[in-house]
């Protein structure tokens, strides 16, 4: 749904940003940043770029880079293989990110999601210094302000392929990376 | 065993580490940083300055600063209540870490151990980039290189207390953040 183009673009927009903050990647991990669209085809809408650490049975760890206002899109993280499903952490390093999880919905919200299907509007708002952990199996989407933000994900086991995602049209796009 | 006054320098060395990192700390973070002194009284010989971003039944971030040539006692992590024991990957952000692992021992290794109860030297040397991951219940201890080191840890649920060093002399210090 994106042009080998847009993914290499994608790619170094997000490896741009976590080299200005200083974080030291490896030439490996620099060529394997992935680029999910969800299958919709509006990148900087609705989309994401992570670079994932290293993901165990047990813990996981992921850069999450977002441009201006994009948005990752609804979804919770179920259970599986006898756990309660994917648990985590979100800990911003720059910019800002709005994140909006199941619960009291926020009057005013500071974003308005992109088409699609948006349930959760709790709203925590996120500067650099900022973490919110999401417990398993909680619908929740996140946009970032208008500079963009970088985003560290700390969470136990990740199984991105079985993410339920509210809006029917989403796929999880295919690992793009590399 | 370490005076309020090598804590508080201890504190602000670690602080101003990950400062020069561009990490962004809240100031609830900065007066938490945890200096470990293992009970030995030999803080800047044996030591280690933490701060634990969150911790919960499931999965913890951390970061961990070394001070030149600073060693972390050797330790596993054993299993807890039906768990395995914790499993941590380390991350070097800065400096050069070398880590000690059961296993094959290497010839020559880079590091000397100070004072105490080591038997781990399987060595692993991580620049900033490198990362590796320790198996629960597993023997290791490190030491930051010339110029110490800032390591990120991404783990399974840590117990600080339930740690079991190799050199019975050894206390897990209690914490003296703030």
């Amino acid at each position: 749904m994106i042009t080998a183009e847009e993914q290499r673009e994608a790619q170094a927009y997000a490896v741009a940003r976590l080299d200005e903050l200083g974080i030291v990647l490896t030439e490996e991990e620099r060529a394997r940043v992935e680029v999910a669209d969800f299958g919709l085809g509006r990148l900087r809408e609705t989309g994401l770029q992570l670079l994932t650490y290293m993901n165990t049975e047990r813990h996981c760890a992921k850069e999450l880079v977002l441009r201006p206002h994009q948005t990752c899109a609804e979804h919770r993280h179920p259970p599986f293989e006898g756990t309660p499903g994917k648990e985590e952490t979100f800990r911003c390093r720059s910019g800002v990110v709005y994140l909006y999880v199941e619960g009291e919905p926020t009057p005013h919200p500071a974003c308005t999601p992109p088409p699609g299907v948006y349930t959760a509007f709790h709203e925590i708002r996120l500067e650099p210094g900022g973490q919110y952990t999401i417990p398993p199996n909680t619908l929740h989407w996140f946009q970032a302000g208008p500079d963009g933000a970088v985003v560290s994900e700390f969470s136990t086991a990740s199984r991105d392929e079985l993410d339920v995602f509210s809006d029917p049209a989403v796929t999880r796009a295919p690992v793009v990376g590399g």
